[in-house]
């Protein structure tokens, strides 16, 4: 008998370690009888002996002619950790592992959100898309569960064709593809242009998500600097060329993520004349071209591109729907079906039904509408959001001035530790971007980026003061350690 | 004027380019004069001008008080290409370019589909999935368009979880990662375990997209056979982890594709208790593991795995919705981060929408019945799929016998070349995939996968008789060539 009693032993702690963890949650059924015999290939009687098990210690019921259910638990939960003030050194780690955990304490629902560079669901067309998705289930057989081709479904891609060409450039809807965010445009556009151990020249600082895809795909970044007002450098670059066997590079010339910076039209084309002349790939981030403060929109560097250098990413997570995860990518005949390659080997095709949805609501007409209503939203929340700062923080802060999106730039006193604020201003209740996650090798120590996606309020109000309040009090501590 | 003539007939040729193309179409709005001249830098009479020569080439017409719209155009088609019998030695080129062109040619709407390894829609519950996404729109707030976190939606990730202790093993819900179908969490496993130039096992035959993620990730594919009946050949890749410096193992235990075939418990248990041994993460594809024709559903190597080397990767694709791309992976405690950042980097995460009317679909309780339904059609299906090639195709063709999934891999008579096959059988109407493209280094020139996903029909039979009639010509035309 010993073998049995094991054996129901280990199927009721199977399903007592479902219930405590919360997996299996109060009034969730549990699997019949007969059926967690068959899977579990335990005889019924040991299933019966398993339940009856969790039944005396509470966690389940049964409730006649229905079945076996997790009841309620009286959980003594334990007091909160205190949190620790931390060491004031950063913790040792991969930029891809920081970026990780920054990116989970960005995402605590109860902080304030100056963290995550995400337009609050409120400044988005949340109810109308809901009805063209609710269209899009009604009248587009069969609602998305057939596959869709590796490019993305067409009426969508001819509605990325007609506001393409509103960014400079004439895209055809067969020379699209729609991706997972810019974020997988980014991904495949690498993958289709470099090869492992290839340098990437990246902006300095850079998006972070580009950070963690040359990372991950084994490439490695070599930094540009970029001017908060005129973009990548395009001396610096040039003279890294020359020096090094640059096989890609990654530029955002409108309002640089987090820099703000917007590169002059001259600018652009002598960036794509610089890279045709040296036959190099232009990953080109155009993710906040669309939120420009003033007119008109700007253009694409594939509006100089004559050779088919420039490959564009775009994406609808800042001015849509972030949950969506739609971005799109124009590679241009040289790459096209490179990309179409890489895209096809990362996930076979991108999600049907909230391609159907936003095709709906392009087509619709209200999109221009909205966005000129969430450019002045933006354009206002990034004009509060400086000027709070400028009245709170320490003397010898510097802030950017962007002319589109709803970041903001900040480099704090010399010497101020931007992951111990982030850490502290985390456990007050405020979420903050640390400028570490933001460099290739390991800068910008004394810098932060806040968003102003969210709804101007008292609560960020608050949290900028609270902010100013940290970085005296972290000052004052460097300077009594100094003396 | 020159220079102005100049301007309205660049802007001219923009907009007929889009028009021929395709990009706009009949009925189709031109943006206001207003709003062109605006975005393309023009004066508003240079864009009346090109405006009004559309009119006269009759491309566009102005509706009053409207604006212009492009017309019904008269096209004299050119007659389509005569397709060419093509040459019967395979054209050279990379495996993944190869697939990327079968892709493409296996997703012909209007061939009969004995390609794609997909269930047709008419099998999958799209109505019910169709309800449960516009219940998620109407009381999910705010309809999926804010960004969730990177590991998906909460309440997917349980439903998930619930079903993994039905594949054997114990998953809790913040234990999985919801991705975008098996591809991606195939893509992101390699990511997470492995470093540019590795060497990573691959069955062979191996299904298509783990080759194309490793080709297009720079790792390198090791081939370790496949026994049609009792899956990857053990002894064989005893002695490859000795003879070389595998860094990790792609495997398929439940109903291979495409050879169908499904591993004994005991070969389960030794397989990880080897890998185990040389501490090298195993990444278990089961895309296919809830369609088994007979019960009880197999058990993950999970079930086996008491030191976490096992990484499990499922999918919705095969059984509920291929348009959706949804998927999972299980990396368990010694991956979890890797594989977190690694979809992080990807993706950022999952689309939300569908995610949310699956958690709906799973919670409502339909799935068991429709996929008892599901894997009665399916193995009726490959039952006649594969008593109709067993009469129809030459001697010395040999067929798998799977006992679930719905493919059959078929080694044709010695000689026969399989793409050469397949070219005329597109040109035919009838796509299929070649066996080449299942190989990492070339072979299987004589093998091909035909899919039973599709409801039975004349039109399928029909298909299967051309096909021998095909192979008989080919073999006599290679006799002929020979004799």
């Amino acid at each position: 008998m010993a073998a049995i009693n094991f054996a129901y032993e280990e199927l009721a702690a199977d399903l007592e370690a479902q219930i405590r963890r919360g997996t299996l949650r109060p009034g969730d059924r549990l699997p019949s009888v007969r059926r967690t015999s068959v899977e579990q290939r335990r005889s019924l009687s040991t299933v019966l002996e398993a339940y009856r098990r969790l039944e005396m210690l509470r966690l389940i019921e049964a409730r006649p002619r229905s079945g076996y259910y997790v009841l309620p638990q009286v959980v003594e939960r334990p007091p909160l950790p205190l949190v620790s003030p931390a060491s004031p050194a950063p913790t040792s780690v991969g930029t891809a592992a920081l970026i990780a955990q920054v990116v989970r304490a960005v995402a605590d629902p109860d902080a304030v959100p100056l963290g995550a560079a995400l337009p609050d669901a409120s400044l988005l067309p949340h109810a109308a898309l809901k009805r063209c998705m609710t269209a899009a289930m009604r009248f587009d057989a069969p609602g998305g569960v057939a596959q869709v081709p590796p490019e993305g479904v067409e009426s969508l891609r001819r509605e990325i064709a007609r506001r393409e060409w509103s960014a400079g450039h004439v895209a055809y809807h067969d020379e699209i593809l729609v991706t997972a965010g810019a974020s997988e445009a980014l991904d495949v556009a690498l993958r289709a242009t470099t090869s492992p151990g290839d340098i990437v020249a990246v902006e300095s600082p850079a998006f972070f998500g580009v950070l963690q895809a040359i990372e991950t795909l084994g490439r490695r970044a070599l930094d540009i600097p970029v001017c908060a007002e005129e973009g990548i450098d395009i001396d610096a670059l040039e003279a890294a060329i020359a020096k090094h066997p640059v096989r890609a590079l990654i530029v955002t010339p409108n309002f640089h993520n987090p820099v703000g910076s917007y590169m002059p039209d001259a600018s652009r084309a002598r960036l794509v004349a610089l890279m045709t002349e040296h036959g190099i790939p232009v990953i080109e981030d155009d993710t906040f071209g669309e939120l420009y403060f003033e007119g008109p929109q700007p253009r694409s560097l594939r509006a100089w591109d004559e050779a088919g250098w420039v490959i564009r990413c775009g994406s609808f997570s800042k001015t849509l729907a972030p949950g969506y995860r739609i971005g799109w990518i124009v590679p241009g005949p040289r790459f096209f079906e490179a990309v179409r390659r890489c895209k096809l080997a990362t996930s076979l095709g991108t999600s049907a039904p909230p391609q159907l949805a936003l095709a709906r609501y392009l087509a619709g007409g209200g999109y221009d509408r909205h966005l000129r209503q969430l450019r002045r939203t933006l354009r206002d929340n990034v004009a509060r959001l400086s000027a709070e700062v400028c009245s709170r923080f320490p003397e010898g802060t510097r802030i950017s001035r962007p002319r589109g999106g709803f970041v903001l730039w900040i480099e704090l006193p010399a010497g101020t530790d931007a992951l111990t604020l982030g850490r502290r201003a985390l456990a007050a209740g405020i979420s903050i971007c640390p400028g570490p996650i933001f460099s290739p090798s390991g800068g910008y120590r004394s810098c932060i980026r806040l968003s102003a996606g969210h709804p101007w309020s008292e609560r960020t109000e608050g949290a900028v003061e609270k902010l100013g309040r940290m970085l005296m009090a972290l000052m004052n501590h460097g300077l009594n350690l100094g003396g």
